[in-house]
């Protein structure tokens, strides 16, 4: 086991708080494979046993309880006790089977976006197949003609049971090992969901006015973070089953978009950016060498889509002084939340202590080490360092060299 | 008349129930072209004469009443007694000229969007001409330089006249035969409409919150297939004038995306890929080999938009048992709509028989040969056979190799 | 002094009105420089001293007044008494010390979207440093290594604070003068708010439902033209900082996509586009010779988007007659405002005399050489003339050649 599996086994710890446990699935343990795993920060590798000439994956459609972070839980759909559902990883040229047992509360069908195979394999319920029924265990076999970075997803009542999070990553790993080869391939899924305060389970009629923005269905400050050594060639892939594009920046550094769902770009048409705008059923993987030390932020640059659940429906209360107003409304009802917010901006949210709705994550929270980060959704952190740490331990801030920190201006 | 120009009359011919009966024009046949016609399909091409050095088109603009389905019918505007208008086709190096007649209940103007012309003849009302009175004709003239995929729309009121539908495709065929040529040639229109359930008139103050998405106005399953040979080289014309990106996704086929409405992409800056966002006011045209035998799912991506119009306002009713309270709440309201819905998701609504609101579009209709494929709005099928069939017959579903389809795990 | 600064003075001429007044900072003068000034209309160019091996810049964080056109104040947060904040320009190589003020209400941080900087000047409050308290200074230092187009905007409660306008353009100039010389070099800030009619205070929580597109924080017909002489190299950088991407659309040209945030795009990498669809939390660089004589449109193509604040919420009147109805309502209503609109389109709104709330931008304004351009929020004109006008002389509409102008058809 070398230092690679152990960051994978890390990162997968942070999920066992919300791994559903009714679910009995023996995740077994994958072994040495002549290929980088690739990291769905908080969520597990799909488990495969080789049998009659195929790798033999299975998944279970199910209701799943996901943690997005501390105290807020979802009611959602997904696969094997997680949404989404475990990342399926195999090499170009496998032989793929595929068990698909139904246990949501309807018939479902599950497609395999990006990859190319037999009609009768694509998963569109009605038009290539007959929808797997309730308590029914249906077989997809095809061969992963083409390494690349794709997606498993309902395509039975799709907006509904992709609204409530039936997804999951697809991975195709190149048969040769020397092609574009990575020192860290991290993997998020972006979905966004409409989650009423105080309540738990996602509307799935909602079109635009989602109010919850996930990474791998994990919101700030719960996303793990990504650490890496100075020098590293890292790859980050990107989906997006969402219902708008996810302009994602990363700090400090350029990257290259390396791949899209329909394959690798050719290094020659590749060039520098800094934000990479995600489309809706589709992926942007994008590769750089991690040579800037420090703790860079990484998100989504819509600003609503990096703030929690909770706010989006107030008053401008901008210039209103309105505290003491506040406190005698508390009074008056004392089983209401009354809270004075938004007088001079937003910012203090971060340190206010709130009493709020039940299972609510406050607009801002996560501290960082100069104070609250004041961010939500999807935000997350890549901390390059020039050593990592021992096995397990944690990286903590970045310490800046003496000098090279914006400071209070002492002309 | 060849094979080519019969699916394109074939395709025409579903045209004919949406036609608004009081046109009158004379749609003239086009003659033996040195081009392969492009085949927008259920919108007719646009007839012309040839006429003093140039030729000559003929748009009325005005209130049309397009079928977008069955039991469907919008009042809309649009050119010819169609939305989208006629496609133009013309070829690199025409003289062309173009009567614009305004039959609309206010002025208008019409501009070429993409096409390099002379100031006065690029229709933006009250910058570049005056306004077309209601009755007036006015001629615009100039020469289509550059072949390419282009779009006609209103430029007068321009939100209010674009949001009823007033825009058409115009496609500059290369002067050159042999540049890159293709055996199918397909475009098509993709709008968006906020039409409550019951009425006929969108509205079109509807910034964001649409219900209804068409592609050449027309709502799955109303939209024909496109058919194809295994092998042929078939490209797709795809124009957005919506008011959000439309990722479109193909499934079981790599495609290159060879051009937008700025002219051609360079061969060797084209990659594969299986998704392309085409943005707002902008033509994303893809090209591919059509080598996969089946019946392949080509659709909008944000999964609200392959839905029919109606539901989107709906409660989240998952996990509620009410069946038995909607039958009780229907008996105290005979002349209401009362359903129980969503209890387990929506997937069945494909198979319920329900008394819908006049002129609404149920939300998942569309047999496949498999059940229902519950899906609407910007959603139809590439049926790729190994022949094509004989003229005027229907080319049916796909025939699956034995052990090919998704099906029952039989351990 | 040549005619390029000319035109830089005689854009700014254009902000003087929406310059708080009480805004004391000199913009000092800045002297021939190596570089073709970069313009970005209606905004200054911020002032700098060359201070202890660095250029020394100061930008005060604080609320403005900004006129986003004729009778219309907003009420929002910028930089030196301007939103977006006046514009860095610097050449790459150059040290730059940045004095960030906060007289803000509430604590802020400032951070360099796309330079590669240290991390402790990456401006994330909290996770690269501390919050700037109010009434505070801080001081960032750092190499701008490469040259582009970037940014700076807040990033402390960024959500708010963006919503409320800190932002502003950070353009670092190629060291070598020959590195793609242009002609001229414009500049826009893409931007979306929600400001209720009658009111002066965008509302910050607004997520998708905005009422106002501002390019530099002005709206049509109040952004200033752009005018060039035939054959000149023009470039216009195009950054977003709204809420969903905006698709820029030019008349009667073809450009290239020559740059990023993420740096320069490779010559070779470059087709010709008439719409690109600028990502939010992005920047894209257009570059075209201004070849085709005449005014031409330039704007987002999202149609709601060229539109002024007023009327998204209205009802759908297209064919109900009520003219009269309005004249009664008006008799029974005296305080209130009642407008029969919409009967027949909204076409007439450019020419109506309407009693409107305070604050308020009628829905079309601008008045063009052939009547009412119906237009508003991001629109503004390119005008490509054969000679550049006299200094100070403003360049009037375009005289078309005889016979070039759209007109009515006489057969």
């Amino acid at each position: 086991m070398n230092r690679r599996q152990l960051f994978t086994l890390s990162a997968l710890s942070t999920l066992v708080s919300s791994v559903n446990a009714s679910v009995k699935h023996v995740q077994k343990t994958i072994t040495r494979s002549p290929f980088q795993p690739v990291k769905t920060l908080g969520v597990p590798t799909a488990a495969w046993q080789f049998k009659a000439g195929a790798k033999e994956f299975h998944l279970i459609a199910e209701p799943v309880v996901r943690q997005f972070a501390n105290n807020f839980y979802v009611n959602a759909w997904g696969y094997n006790g997680s949404t989404p559902g475990p990342t399926i990883e195999v090499i170009e040229g496998d032989r793929v089977r595929i068990l698909v047992t139904n246990k949501l509360p309807e018939k479902t069908s599950v497609h395999w976006h990006g990859l190319i195979l037999p009609n009768g394999m694509d998963g569109v319920g009605g038009l290539t197949q007959t929808h797997i029924p309730v308590g029914e265990t249906y077989v997809y076999e095809f061969i992963a003609k083409d390494s690349g970075t794709f997606m498993y997803h309902s395509h039975s009542d799709e907006m509904f049971q992709m609204a409530m999070g039936a997804m999951g990553m697809f991975i195709v790993h190149p048969k040769h090992p020397h092609f574009r080869p990575v020192d860290h391939d991290f993997a998020f899924m972006l979905m966004s969901w409409d989650i009423d305060a105080g309540t738990y389970t996602p509307k799935p009629h909602t079109m635009t006015d989602f109010n919850t923005w996930s990474m791998n269905s994990l919101v700030f400050p719960a996303i793990p973070h990504m650490v890496v050594k100075q020098g590293d060639r890292v790859r980050i892939r990107l989906a997006n089953l969402s219902m708008t594009n996810h302009p994602i920046h990363l700090h400090g550094h350029r990257f290259k978009v390396s791949a899209t769902d329909g394959g690798w770009i050719p290094e020659a048409l590749q060039y520098a950016d800094v934000t990479t705008d995600v489309p809706v059923g589709a992926i942007r993987v994008i590769e750089f060498i991690a040579d800037n030390l420090g703790d860079w932020a990484f998100h989504c640059h819509k600003s609503h889509h990096t703030m929690g659940p909770m706010g989006h429906s107030l008053r401008n209360m901008l210039g209103v002084k309105h505290d003491d107003i506040a406190a005698k409304v508390q009074k008056l009802m004392p089983e209401q939340h009354v809270m004075a917010m938004g007088e001079n901006g937003m910012g203090d949210m971060g340190e206010m202590v709130m009493s709020l709705p039940e299972n609510t994550l406050p607009m801002m929270t996560g501290q960082g080490p100069f104070g609250s980060i004041e961010m939500g959704g999807m935000f997350t952190v890549l901390k390059v360092r020039q050593e990592l740490p021992a096995q397990g331990e944690d990286v903590g801030w970045y310490t800046h060299p003496k000098g090279t920190v914006a400071a209070p201006y002492r002309p």
